[in-house]
């Protein structure tokens, strides 16, 4: 298969830090789209993969899975996008197609497993995907969608990953007027989630570990914002709430959330704790509650996620930094120090 | 208020055996119905009471909340029971009666708790409450039910715990042709839950760790049943189920179990492990799953399981014992030693 060279911020070990590299990117298939990235997003789980916390990193890595770009060149076949349009690259860059989640429009469940776009196989390729932390990105038009022109466009790239991650469980819950919904964690997915969960009219609660927090959390909208060690306001809520939101990827008391939820209620994980999180049979049996969790989202809703931000004036709460300081913002990541998202400005990565 | 003395078996502490005693029954009220008991099933969270395992248990306490009888007294309100017929009293005998969840006839979940057959406080007595190793019963009208005249009435005592316990969730996730089940654990829960997700027309699918259960699934009617040591077997199903009852009462491991579902599927836990059980956030955040729970049902629905059994000729598998063999009987209890429930013959406690 032909590929061309290009550069690339990566690590070749879970203990080194990234570095620029070269990569090789497939060239543009009949049904393909190559994107020249303009920002790309930093997630939480970019640092997992990187460290190998979830096991199964194949190294060089070259992350970055919330990819906003320009087009640069179309294949023969592709219908849907031309040159020069902004588009988005999220998590999924390719599905078996047919299966019948594919189908169903939620390729996020794809029977023989979906390729990442970065640290899969490659079924075209027969290499790994590498990320958006580089020049250029090729993908099947079937895995691209529309970027609306929001004004802080740089803002707009998480939406791709975080947005949608956070997107699809209130939509699928239910979030709308006369629903209370908890947030739990303010960070990345939480911070969307508020101003998400409140364009769609519901009542929104916070629950923070973080004092700083409260103030912000009421500033991104919130109704309210709970210190969940201030067990007096945390009784306020017992069995009011009709779904939660658990940010939190660390381990963590899930119990104590899944009292405050009403009969029927569920509280929905969208965090990856490495270690298994201990739920009481009590917990849940009574008021018939749930703890499920919910997974980034489909091609289809994530570009329906980008035009409902767009409407809603919605972006990540951004801070802009150059490829040459991934490394301290990852350290900074990995302390909680950010409020609440990194974007790369892919500029600065020179060819 | 005005209380008479009759014969009832019970224990004065986590660590005897039960024995004759005499204890207090209030006197009818105007909604009142008394009933002559006529069998009791013994329930695994009779065992749990009397050991106190749960905390929380009054010494002494008598047992017993699959109470059959038949009605001897009526208060001079009491519009729906007449003397002599047969009536069932599950565990519910008293809520609030006013709060959303007991005008929805989800009692169960009542907001300011329900008063259980059993070791609860008597909100009109003022003392706990009695169960069914009893003479007779007393309770209101709202939360006695109508008995059919099943052919084995004996083996119907128990459809009043064990049988809305698996109804109401079967019905709740939707059990239906079409519908591919889980039942785990084959004891008194999972061997009526197999009959009634057949009887509701679903394609029933056993997972046991006993080899001699195996058959036994077939003969109750399950469509297949397997062994959970055995990984092909196991393989077979993965994301295959629409959902699952959890039936196991002992801490176990749940993230196998929700590997099996589909997505958007359910394990829902209907016994009470008392340590918490520990699920992966990876396993429920890929396919959407849930692991949820569901206590009992409410009284209307108990009386809609009592007539869809009859309807469909669904009793529990029953032993019939004595009264003065209920101490062997917990003892066999305790070690799974009975296919699948014990029934008490109350005939046997004589005045």
């Amino acid at each position: 298969m032909n590929t061309h060279s290009i550069k690339a911020y990566g690590t070749v070990s879970a203990t080194q830090p990234l570095q620029e590299m070269d990569i090789n990117r497939r060239a543009v298939l009949a049904h393909d789209v190559e994107l020249e990235i303009l920002y790309c997003g930093i997630c939480h789980s970019d640092l997992h993969s990187i460290h190998n916390d979830w096991g199964g990193t194949t190294y060089p890595i070259v992350p970055g899975h919330e990819i906003l770009g320009r087009v640069t060149k179309i294949g023969e076949h592709v219908k849907n996008f031309k040159i020069e349009e902004l588009v988005g690259v999220g998590c999924i860059v390719d599905s078996c197609g047919h299966c019948e989640y594919c189908e169903d429009g939620i390729e996020q469940f794809c029977d023989e497993g979906v390729t990442f776009s970065f640290n899969s196989p490659d079924k075209i390729s027969g290499g790994m995907t590498y990320g958006g932390f580089a020049k250029t990105y090729v993908c099947n038009e079937k895995y691209v969608v529309h970027m609306p022109e929001f004004k802080d466009l740089a803002a707009a790239a998480s939406l791709l990953c975080a947005g949608i991650t956070v997107y699809s469980p209130l939509k699928h819950w239910g979030a709308a007027p006369g629903k209370k919904i908890g947030i739990l964690g303010i960070g990345g997915l939480g911070h969307l989630a508020i101003k998400i969960a409140k364009a769609m009219g519901a009542e929104v609660i916070v629950f923070t570990t973080s004092p700083s927090k409260v103030e912000d959390a009421k500033r991104l909208g919130a109704d309210e914002a709970v210190l969940s060690s201030d067990a007096e306001a945390m009784a306020k809520y017992n069995r009011k709430l009709h779904f939660i939101i658990d940010t939190v990827s660390a381990k963590h008391d899930v119990n104590t959330y899944l009292n405050l939820l009403r009969h029927d209620g569920t509280v929905v994980m969208v965090g990856l704790p490495v270690e298994p999180l201990e739920i009481s049979a009590f917990d849940v049996v009574h008021g018939r509650r749930s703890f499920a969790g919910s997974n980034i989202g489909g091609i289809a809703e994530t570009q329906e996620m980008l035009d409902f931000c767009f409407e809603h004036n919605i972006t990540a709460e951004s801070e802009i930094i150059n490829i040459q300081d991934v490394n301290t913002a990852f350290d900074r990541l990995e302390k909680g120090d950010v409020k609440y998202r990194f974007v790369i400005d892919m500029a600065s990565l020179k060819n």
